[in-house]
């Protein structure tokens, strides 16, 4: 299976946890793992590389250089790298089909083999979208021009690379950047989700995108149902979204403790951390 | 390594969740599980004993039957089972010199071995107290002609054997039961208490017996040092205390999806669950 994941260094001990629970809830599954980047140091990608081989799967490098994207209009606040996820397919070998992007801020709790394997043959991408907050509605007024069904999050993306490579212009992204300048809040999701909404296939957020900080939001809209017990055994991927992450001291939230397990496998227990 | 439980039917489920996380992180060890049960059917043992192999360790039985106690006196709401912690000694093959008796409602998320080989040469038990609530004095006074240091849980008990074989004898424990009748409490952990609190090691309860209800104690009575990151790399055993368990519904806590993990692995991802 082929992993998409494009970060700064920064993220790196995140990652690290994030392709542990992976691995560890996959057994017997080969991985190849996309790293997109511009600036990740040769010694941390040879540690980053020992780790992953140690786990019995490998990492494939995909560096950008500055002026790859030097048409891009650029930000306040972020860097080119907001592109990445999005022109990945640009980058990634010719002959590959499809790619599983996934944020650093993520668990994967069990098997993936069934989100990989998902029919996109209609679809540029399959994602999950957060109901809590009536942020579709929110969207919409935003980018009133563009056909906002439902507002997806870019944390956990299944890319159809030969639909993308025909469909997605890097020119159309930059125009709707430029046209958009002082309306983007999130701008890789704003401008997939302006884009492309129609070409996304629905993923059920609460398998594959489990927004870890509205447990009981998810308990309570369900019934009851998507209790703890419901989760570990049936979420596949857990999303640890917003400011406040499990890796930084003052974290609190019913998934600390399992993070924390998570990043004490990855860390401390593997010889190559 | 020897390790001894004592349960009925109802506690297999959590056994085997303390078992499971007790194999997954001490690998390459070899365990002896003693049960030593009076109730539990063939077709459960059996299952065990299934469940205990694939995990590369092995069961031992020890059956007792309804007349070896049959001097001892019953407390109301408590069955001659009471008394199968503090006399296992009695049943336990006479070559034995140590054993470690854990409770089922426990985690064990570190390596165990440093523990179970405490030089306990000059103890009965090796064990922990714990220092939340002012216990200790309220036991004092219950119990004042006894000589109580400090009130251990008996919940995690590392037992010299041979010292015990030597010490203990039933007929003392008979009689404190019958004078103290109408003031045991906990009766196990008060009659360890009354007879042998000065023959027991004292154990770090951070370390070796964490009471998962705790968590705010004992992070802001150790200077905020025992937080989650110290937890999940320190600590041995987390014991969930007290009567709500992680395994039933409704449970609420900082470690809750830690046990679900750990109940997930052992009763869905086992064959032989």
């Amino acid at each position: 299976m082929n992993i998409l994941v494009t970060l700064n260094s920064n993220y790196l001990r995140p990652l690290k946890v994030m392709l542990k629970s992976l691995f560890i809830n996959n057994p017997g599954e080969n991985f190849s793992i996309y790293l997109m980047h511009s600036s990740i140091k040769d010694v941390e990608i040879n540690k980053l590389d020992k780790f992953i081989k140690s786990n019995g799967s490998n990492l494939k490098i995909v560096s950008i250089d500055e002026k790859t994207f030097e048409e891009a209009p650029i930000l306040l606040h972020y860097t080119r790298e907001m592109y990445y996820r999005l022109l990945a397919f640009k980058f990634i070998p010719p002959e590959m089909d499809r790619i599983l992007y996934l944020d650093p801020d993520i668990l994967v709790i069990n098997p993936i083999k069934e989100l990989y394997n998902l029919d996109i043959k209609n679809y540029l991408y399959a994602a999950a979208y957060h109901d809590a907050i009536p942020i579709t509605g929110i969207n919409r007024i935003r980018f009133k021009t563009y056909d906002i069904k439902n507002y997806y999050n870019t944390g956990v993306l299944l890319m159809n690379l030969e639909n993308q490579r025909n469909a997605i212009n890097e020119k159309d992204i930059f125009k709707f950047v430029k046209d958009n300048y002082s309306k983007l809040i999130m701008p890789d999701q704003d401008i997939m989700n302006s884009l492309y909404s129609k070409d996304i296939r629905a993923l059920d957020e609460k398998i594959y995108n489990y927004d870890a900080r509205k447990y009981l939001y998810y308990k309570y809209n369900n019934n009851k149902m998507v209790d703890m017990d419901y989760i570990i055994r049936n979420t596949v991927i857990l999303h640890f979204c917003g400011k406040k992450k499990p890796w930084l001291k003052k974290y609190s939230g019913v998934f600390y403790s399992l993070y924390k397990h998570y990043e004490h496998l990855a860390l401390d227990c593997n010889i190559n951390n």
